[in-house]
């Protein structure tokens, strides 16, 4: 394991660092206050110049003044607060009222003038801003990072066995990826992603992580003495700076419908510190779509609405609101998991690739949609999922969350039609998905279907910040009607071959959400038909 | 039905203006732009005094400049936006930087200075800020009123049936109390409180909500045609203005444990708008606290937090993380039911007394204890449920959480000690639970309890704004043991004595989480031993 060059050990100091204003001073500053204000006239508040020592504190900048000839006592101290007064004038000059005092700040260049703007602009967040807080709001960010602060929701996909067995295998399966190498963890949470990278031989890792998440990491990096290898970079990937390009960059960046959080701009936007033929793990994302039919969760859905079509609630009439409440009932993409049978064609395929989008690619994302049907009946709507692909040296990995493979914490997304349509087989389902994010770090999708030949088509958008989560642990069913043989039959038939009952198997470890799936037995084997 | 008196229609006019300040201008204002910054002097842009016309717009606030002279050429327009240089110079003049120049504006008086700041902050967000502002984070308040703007959210609480049914009974039960009166529904929601106060004969109600579902509350206001009778105002009662006093104030500002939201500050806040004598609907509440035993529940959490004991998971030591998840899952209030006699003692009650108590009461809670044990057991941790009262001139009419009483959306709550302590039946439990209000409109909830006589204590603080929401609808157990007769006697001697099988009768409708209790037998009555 090779030991730190000098310069990157000089660089690395500076890399924890997130704002690159330090404590900075500006001596030769002449400071006056308005003397009459008549005749708009200043006088000098101090006899010659003065330095503005500047220092940061957590509600915002110390300012002590002190006279350029005795540095050792301070004149004056001010605090430059978010919402303290602050206006540039010419181009040398500041005004700014501190405590009672309203003063005129005169600045030996320039420069020093646009340093001591930077300065006011930090402490009035607005910092120049970075590509993400430009792209969110606020209070989504804040809501955001402060989810992913608790250890319980990284315990919640730690636990999810599939993610994080195949994350581990698709790095150990290539360890010739990471022997080594530099590699950079976007989003690292608990750093387990970290960890396997060093198991993978990796010489050096940076985990960059943006909630309070990134104290325990780095307990964790010192309690497994891994101090030398993973450093913890407390920061978000748009801010923050590192000592030196990387050879491998992991991330585990998927949401709901592989877009939701918009964390894959983020992902995509580390590539700034990927050098040439560098590696993206995973490498790239399809996003699949098919149309499906679903009765009872039209129904469900549609009868909840039916609470607003009450004329005498409590001897109120709610009707009026009826339209309005069906519309935010089917605003919200459903999260669970289903039979694929369910699914009335083939997937269509949508490719996002990880190693050469570009960012802004994601901000307006158009699915064109062509299927051929291959069940008549009635489509409520579009399902989808995702898999993405760890494309190694060694050996290519899958992770999967389609219906037909184990389920994980990323379950299904199913988005509903008010008005579904009637197709027959053999006839063609064209349209599009339409994806456009929002600064709420998710997506308005909407979605559009048309019968070719017809004048049918229907369509709807959706907000996917707000799904709904329909979950509860219950076996998938098959669509009712799925036997084309008498199940009666089977099951007596069934019995002679196996003779004894076995005991029904285990598959896969119980998801827990919120502790409901604890060690419920999941089986999502397909019953084939005989 | 009174029509409006004339003096009432005009201040009725200005009561749907959220703001004070609409369109203003100020007159006699020199403006200057620095001509020498070395000698820090300034000279007249224009020749005699201006008027600056201020008017507001989407981005902010366009400012026109026009000569006193002759108003009718506008000489400059600028706009000040949230990101103006904007900073007070002596008592009557302002620095601003618009667009390239670095203005000083010279008013013609104070009071026009500290006008022109009103507008300046106006558009900086910087607003005078309000009660509610002052003590809520900017993230917290937005996620809160989206939550509140969902119409599937208000369906949740109305379908309460329990809950609506008794606000109902207390004001119709109470119609002298409303007949001919003028009303305030503070955080009226869809405005059901507003529909039975004119169901109860009510002359005026003003229904103030500030979330997106105040909109909702107006078509259904127009669609009863009752327009002459409620006026939805939108904001914040501490930022609107009302035309005149009321008579009567009611809302529902209770959450879990009923002070989380801290709404009841809001509700005591609006009393600045009763009439001397004037009635609150509710009129008090009483927040109920006892000792519990529930091994299941301790063990569940204990569980979870053992994840971090792991010290190869997928070949990482997780362990120096194990006390941070126990504290992390510790900090959960638990928002489920359970039957009452896991309770090992009465329960305290402390009273809120809405008609009386001050806002600023709610700040810090200190709750002293004092239990006399009537269970040796384990002690788990406290319970707290709430009633609250109408007191009404023909009948008092309560509204219980107990769970005692049929269940309602907000369940009761448990907080739980990390280290429980074992009590003996005639043994006195001591302690205090003190409730400290934060800004994310929630309380951290300190519990310490102490066995008389002993060296035994335990305590523990939680976050009641991160409750884990654990009632899955299955029906509550009573605690193991309870029976003091054999049950399988007691089955048979039942069944003798019924003749034949009676069907399971539903008692209440069902409460809807997500679905989830939809429709299910939610039977809470208690089983009496024989």
């Amino acid at each position: 394991m090779s030991s730190l060059r000098p310069e990157e050990a000089r660089k690395l100091a500076t890399a924890a660092s997130v704002s690159p204003l330090s404590n900075c001073q500006f001596c030769g500053v002449v400071i006056s206050s308005i003397a009459d204000e008549q005749k708009l006239e200043f006088t000098n508040k101090y006899k010659g110049s003065c330095t503005l020592l500047c220092s940061y504190d957590s509600q915002g900048v110390v300012l002590r003044v002190v006279s350029d000839d005795d540095r050792s006592h301070v004149l004056k101290e001010y605090m430059i607060a978010a919402d303290t007064d602050a206006a540039q004038m010419g181009r040398r000059s500041y005004a700014v009222s501190l405590d009672a005092d309203n003063l005129v700040l005169r600045f030996a260049s320039e420069q020093d003038q646009q340093l001591f703007r930077k300065v006011v602009e930090n402490v009035k967040h607005l910092r120049p801003k970075s590509v993400f807080s430009q792209r969110t709001e606020e209070s989504s960010a804040s809501q955001y990072f402060q989810f992913y602060g608790y250890l319980s929701q990284q315990q919640n996909m730690m636990q999810d066995y599939v993610r994080t067995s195949t994350y581990q295998r698709a790095i150990l399966g290539n360890a010739v990826d990471f022997q080594d190498k530099i590699v950079l963890d976007v989003g690292a949470g608990s750093g387990i992603l970290s960890f396997f990278a060093v198991q993978a031989g990796a010489a050096k890792v940076y985990a960059i992580e943006a909630s309070n998440m990134a104290q325990y990491a780095q307990q964790l990096v010192e309690s497994n003495n891994v101090q030398h290898k993973i450093s913890v970079i407390p920061g978000k990937i748009e801010e923050i700076e590192l000592p030196e390009k990387v050879d491998v960059i992991i991330s585990e960046p998927m949401g709901y419908m592989l877009y939701n959080e918009r964390m894959l701009e983020t992902y995509l936007h580390a590539r700034k510190w990927l050098k040439p033929q560098g590696k993206m793990y995973p490498t790239h994302g399809d996003l699949h779509i098919a149309p499906f039919s679903d009765e009872s969760l039209y129904s469900e859905q549609y009868n909840k609405a039916n609470f607003w079509y009450q004329s005498a609630f409590h001897g109120v009439d709610l009707t009026t609101l009826h339209k309005e409440g069906m519309k935010e009932y089917f605003r919200q993409p459903i999260v669970d998991t289903f039979d694929i049978r369910i699914c009335m064609a083939k997937s269509v395929r949508h490719v996002c690739d990880f190693l050469n989008d570009k960012e802004d690619d994601l901000h307006l994302i158009s699915i064109p949609l062509e299927f051929h049907i291959l069940q008549t009946g009635i489509c409520h709507g579009l399902a989808f999922w995702f898999d993405v692909e760890f494309s190694g040296s060694s050996q290519n990995v899958w992770l999967s969350t389609s219906p037909t493979a184990p389920l994980t914490h990323w379950y299904q997304v199913r988005c509903l039609l008010p008005m579904p349509i009637f197709i027959k087989q053999g006839q063609t389902l064209t349209g599009r998905v339409l994806l456009e994010a929002n600064r709420r770090q998710s997506y308005d999708v909407t979605i559009d279907l048309h019968i070719e030949g017809t004048l049918i088509s229907s369509s709807n958008t959706l907000d996917l910040k707000n799904p709904y989560f329909r979950y509860t642990g219950a076996p998938v069913q098959a669509p009712p009607g799925t036997s084309t043989q008498s199940p009666s039959e089977q099951y007596w038939t069934q019995v002679d071959t196996q003779g004894s009952r076995n005991s029904s198997s285990m598959l896969n470890g119980g998801i827990s959400v919120n502790g409901i799936g604890e060690g419920m037995d999941i089986t999502h084997g397909l019953m084939h038909p005989h």
